[in-house]
């Protein structure tokens, strides 16, 4: 009955999130945990248990349109929405490198060396390297948000996953349609890759990946005309829901191409187009909390559940394999990371360290993609029950060791995460905000001059005790670190230098300057935030000071300007 | 295939949103119009299309458990957990009235008048009553914020409508149970309704209500000492997500108690107690925002889904007995309303006005709750057709018609929704905010003093002046409408009165003051507030201005002191 049906499928639900909210609580007072891999482990546990004493104690099934279709898009698009583009584009040479010939390159290269060590055929062995390779932007993303890793090592691991998502799901299907063609008309791999056959492969791919970024763009820009216009929150809380299962949909299902590059490619383009000019703070902060709220609760569906799906008899029978993939996995991505970062810094003044290079061999976990994907494999498959033993695996490795040995990795390769200084600069910071907010509140409510103020004096005098202390300590810290006072300065002045171009913007959208005039002013903007980006101030390294371009303007219509860098403090 | 399912689930999902993204944008457009009546109307278009093309537009089905066990706990949950146990306590008495015995008092007046009205069977008559009667909280909500009504009236018709469902549920529940007995046994229903027989079910009915209650009050309070020991909001939220459907299934499915009224008991516990002990400002913010958001979602779904579902051939069919039942629905609403206020009014010196009666009568909309019933009605229930019809009908005629026709009576009768002052001030008093957001900005960023200011005095001179403007502008306002200055007063107090409490409170708790101290302060501040629930400033009417607890304290100390009321501006 389906009475039985949805309130059974509700316990289910659930008991997973009573396990999540345990873990959640476990890890808050233990600090320092991750809480994706708690959780993954924690779903191990009930495997485990189910495994060992026959007992079922919830039936979640995974499957791969529960992932893709429903669980997928709105990580994608959160993950997609909060990367900043402007930083994004910054990088966008290796992580286009990474995600597009990278794959490909370790897919090839896995493929051909899995033959030999798993001993399966060409084909299914690049199909197994199509599936595994992918990094999850999920799992990557949740952990260096907790590390606190640098924002620029965060923008190249997060938008090579971001995007060679996409290209995986697109190899695989090329490879998938190609091994099913094998297997039906009983003709061996060598024969169906011919030279003709491999080039209409690759256009393929290259359709369905150019196919999943129009799609995106056009998607994107029509839920965007459509905010411009609105200021109401909840509907445009609805636009974005549409946009982010719309464009999958709408891509994988009606128009054949990449989904996951289409949703990615709009979450991009509403997360910054959409937020600079379409939506009012309130909707932004509702959007973001909304984005955020589903993301976290998908996240924590999705690791309990590949935990608690992981088949544990498997992983013993098929150990071998496992404990053989593991390395070659890592190698598929050394061969990529590597040579092609090599390239790349050939074009960039502004190199991707070696440091972070290992940092991103060891740091493409393998999550959710690759369990979709083999879950995704027609049932009677013929290397099926290894196949999926063999992902499950690769994936436990990767979230489990790789994801607990990163931090360890990171202080050793000496790339700050967060300091004790900067820890503790937050809580300062964070404490400084917290009685700003209270006073603010007692000054507007004692500004309407209708209360008795007796009580609320000593709240304020205590307030702005602690708001002086706080003062004092947080300028002594700064003091003793100008490191941490130099990053306060890059990330104050990147903010600054948003809002001058919103503003400018603003002003040739309101006619109020020509739009001559504002590109002109955009582009110094534009040329500031990329010092900025690179780690310079443009305030501090006064030798070198800019001259905007409204200054020689102005000089040359004959004003008297005090040069660059004067009139502000410091 | 499962993977049909899936994307055709979430193809027909997102076409229902897409309808709704529509209405939202139309209906910002327009303006005026309420949103959710919109909704209802565009799906109504959709079941004509859908009847007289006989094409699907999307295969949308509401069924008794979707929206008991899937939609309903997050909205009760929601409009509880909103709701201000302050004034739900200030007016208890009329709603318990209302919500128990006004419930039954009116089943029973429809069902004995609907015997002969419909022809019915007497049990089938009482079903029918006990399906239609309960007033949907989300409805009634939804309607009264778009129109701005004062807030007791919202706080006396949320009241009701919160409570009467769990009551009208169990009745149903009860009456079903007798009905189908009596179908089974072919004994009339006379003879079942024995004395014994009824005073057994009442003792159920009472049973079910007050486990509900308790079911609530536990489930509240667990998870609440959870979240006083936390301060990780993702976790807190997954934790209110828990308790909205863990309530409603622990108190439906294993106890056998009423789940409507757990969840509301719930959501009033954590709404209230939580709010103010267990949660930080940022977990508050994003538990109100998740909630608000899902509500929305799931609102926008119920009103566009009753309306696509609604059967309108059957509607036509059964004509007679819909427009029979209309009246005699509202008559049942009249018999209980007037006499049990009036008893209530006896007891309070500050009784529920004729004019709130008038709209507590008319404005007790049906919605969701009779739709789940009467969906979740046996197949092959002897009128089932018939009884849908008229529930349909019913719901349709008063969400549309009655809730249209709202905004008209609050008018005539005088009651002020949101005055075209009352507009401006908000107006003003918004873009006050905003300047003052933005000056703040502005500030903090100039305070760190590390960047090119030039660019920003512009922006701060320009805000400050508007900031000027708009305070001279609300200063005006106030002095020519002293209702609004005398409500703005009320609200201000309001809030800082709670403030008091909760600092109180939290000093009794961190040791500070003792607890008996403490209380005393706590009922002082009760006092208070009640006054200014009930519409008397403590401050302005200073013939009657309080004394607080200390001064009296410090008086006897030996202090000098000024008496109260002095020392405040104004």
């Amino acid at each position: 009955m389906l009475a039985q049906t949805v309130a059974a499928t509700e316990i289910d639900l659930l008991v997973v999130f009573l396990l999540a909210a345990g873990v959640g609580v476990f890890v808050a007072k233990v600090g320092r945990f991750p809480y994706t891999i708690a959780l993954l482990i924690a779903g191990f546990a009930v495997s485990g248990i189910q495994a060992i004493f026959g007992v079922q104690l919830f039936a979640i099934e995974l499957s791969h349109d529960l992932i893709l279709l429903v669980l997928l898009p709105p990580l994608l698009f959160e993950g997609a929405a909060t990367t900043d583009l402007e930083s994004f584009r910054a990088n966008l040479g290796p992580i286009l490198a990474l995600a597009v010939p990278g794959v490909i390159l370790s897919v090839v290269v896995l493929g051909f060396v899995g033959q030999y060590a798993f001993g399966f055929p060409l084909l299914v062995s690049l199909l197994f390297a199509a599936m595994i390779l992918p990094t999850d932007p999920v799992s990557v993303l949740a952990l260096f948000d907790e590390l606190g890793a640098p924002e620029r090592l965060s923008t190249l691991v997060e938008g090579e996953s971001l995007l060679n998502d996409g290209v995986g799901v697109v190899i695989f299907s090329a490879l998938l349609a190609l091994t099913e063609e094998s297997i039906r008309t009983n003709t061996p791999a060598s024969e169906l890759l011919s030279l003709s056959r491999l080039a209409s492969t690759a256009f393929e791919i290259a359709l369905s990946s150019v196919g999943g970024v129009v799609v995106g763009l056009v998607a994107g820009y029509a839920v965007y005309r459509v905010m411009v216009n609105l200021d109401e929150h909840m509907t445009e809380i609805v636009l974005t829901l549409i946009l982010t299962y719309g464009s999958f949909l709408l891509a994988e299902h009606y128009l054949h191409v990449s989904g996951v590059i289409a949703t990615v490619v709009a979450g991009l383009f509403i997360g910054n187009r959409g937020v600079e000019y379409a939506m009012s703070p309130q909707t932004k902060l509702s959007i973001f909390n909304t984005l955020e709220t589903a993301a976290f609760i998908v996240n924590t569906f999705i690791f309990v559940a590949i935990g608690a799906t992981t088949p544990v008899r498997q992983l013993a029978e098929f150990a071998v394999p496992i404990v053989v993939a593991i390395p070659l996995v890592l190698l598929a991505r050394v061969v990529a990371v590597y040579p092609l970062t090599a390239i790349t810094n050939q074009f960039s003044p502004n190199g991707v360290p070696r440091d972070y290079q290992h940092v991103m061999v060891w740091g493409g976990l393998h999550g959710s993609i690759p369990v979709a994907l083999v879950l995704g494999l027609p049932s009677g498959f013929p290397p099926g029950n290894e196949l999926r033993a063999m992902v499950f695996g690769v994936v436990a490795f990767s979230l489990v060791v790789q994801g607990l040995t990163m931090s360890r990795l990171l202080d050793r390769l000496g790339i700050a995460t967060r300091t004790d200084d900067q820890r503790l600069y937050e809580l300062l910071n964070g404490r400084a905000r917290a009685t700003d907010a209270a006073l603010d509140a007692a000054e507007r409510l004692r500004k309407r001059g209708d209360i008795p103020s007796d009580v609320y004096d000593d709240f304020t005098e205590e307030y702005e005790e602690e708001r002086e202390d706080l003062r004092e300590a947080i300028s002594q810290l700064m003091q003793e670190n100008p490191d941490l006072r130099r990053e306060e300065l890059l990330i104050g002045e990147r903010r600054l230098l948003q809002r001058e171009k919103n503003a400018i913007r603003e002003a040739v959208q309101n006619g109020v300057i020509g739009g001559d005039v504002g590109d002109r002013l955009l582009e110094e903007v534009d040329l500031k935030l990329n010092r900025v980006n690179d780690g310079e101030s443009t305030v501090d390294e006064q030798e070198e000071a800019y001259e905007e371009f409204w200054r020689t303007q102005a000089a040359e219509f004959g004003l008297d300007i005090d040069p660059p860098g004067e009139g502000t403090s410091d």
